[in-house]
């Protein structure tokens, strides 16, 4: 595609069920949301193209607002495109969405913030297997909630990262990170300006920890300050994490 | 299994996901709740098991507090059964509890009345593909929770049953008919002492019906009054419905 000629782009919001995808980005072989969205369209609109995520999601994670953009030369209305999309996409991915932006948007540089949210369920169910993390030890949920604070604000956040000699950057902005309970299931909500790799996975695993006694809210503060991945608990599984949304 | 010998009753209330069984009855051949429990137990016993269940939930239809009781002459204390269960269980069903009861607890005989739910998403849902039925139309939420209203009470619910010739009892009372909004989610919940083959899910197809302007509230009483299956809406799926639970 030559971008000169490209003149519109669109932005897409979708849902998926990452259970049966190799995550979000796209790679030669395994089955990915992006491959298969870029299939889609190349198809739909007969030009090659090339989709853009504000989230790299892993195997395993979902999403009920994922937001990614792509240029077209087709003026193809964005209603009829959306519909066209969700009638070829196979049943674990929907647009909820479908809009022309200006042509600066980016859905990755433009975001200003993302929302994550992680279940637990603390009794095995065969309903939520796919969706939620079965802990089957007694979570003392008022630590958790007491060390979830410690998250909020500016942070190097080293220790919650898995290692990358790429990563130049790990300070974080986070605005909200909260526990809640319904019913049998734990949810955790975090919003940050940006995320690290597996980082969202790595604190939930900390924090489960806190709640089985393991670590102290106290011992958060110290992990944060020591930038050592190894001082953090375990990386909780992938199954229990959605990326929510992604604010402009 | 000598029913003398058989000298404890015990009680099992169970989750599972309907998606991937042919109900919950035994049948030669393909895979069953009642099936896949009573071979576990077997095998765990040693003797042969036959379970009795509160309710013959069809294909698809999941629970979430199923409950079937078993005579047996093993001691094994009931915290032990559940966990040895639990772990030669399949991941689509969990045993929530197990416990003895008294020699004349009968599961489904004894029962007072019992709770279900169906979920219907108004928008395409990938993480919800498998646990509600998607509605495309727009739905008129209000009319439908004036036509619940109606079958509140004593009423023979003939023309919401799929017609069998052994149904000799067609007269059931609803305790409770609601409709409750969950952001994407409408939640229908329905409490009465027994319930006829697919009755729920005639009566969630009348209602939409309703809700989308081919049938007024007022038709609701007409069509029960008409004891007659052909007057009544289409059968909704079963994927949306859930067994929530068994009073007694």
């Amino acid at each position: 595609m030559d971008s000169n000629e490209a003149t519109r782009n669109v932005r897409l919001v979708m849902e998926y069920d990452g259970t049966d995808f190799h995550g979000f980005q796209i790679q030669p072989g395994p089955r990915t949301v992006q491959g298969t969205i870029e299939s889609v369209l190349q198809e739909l609109l007969s030009e090659e193209i090339r989709l853009t995520g504000a989230g790299r999601t892993d195997e395993g994670v979902h999403a009920c607002g994922q937001v990614a953009n792509f240029r077209t030369s087709s003026d193809m209305p964005t209603h009829i495109l959306k519909r066209a999309l969700n009638s070829r996409l196979p049943a674990d991915i929907v647009v909820k969405s479908a809009d022309e932006v200006s042509p600066d948007f980016h859905s990755r540089f433009s975001a200003k913030s993302r929302v994550y949210q992680y279940d637990i369920c603390v009794i095995r169910s065969p309903i939520r297997r796919r969706y939620a993390w079965h802990i089957k030890y007694n979570l003392n949920i008022g630590e958790m909630e007491r060390a979830s604070d410690v998250f909020i604000g500016s942070h190097d956040f080293t220790s919650f990262c898995v290692a990358k000699s790429t990563v130049d950057e790990s300070s974080c902005v986070v605005y909200s990170s909260v526990w809640r309970r319904k019913a049998d299931v734990l949810q955790y909500e975090i919003e940050a300006n940006r995320f690290l790799h597996n980082m969202v996975r790595v604190m939930v695993g900390t924090m489960v920890d806190v709640g089985r006694g393991r670590h102290s809210m106290e011992d958060i503060a110290h992990i944060l300050e020591a930038k050592d991945r190894r001082r953090a608990g375990p990386t909780a599984p992938p199954h229990g994490l959605f990326l929510v949304a992604v604010k402009y």
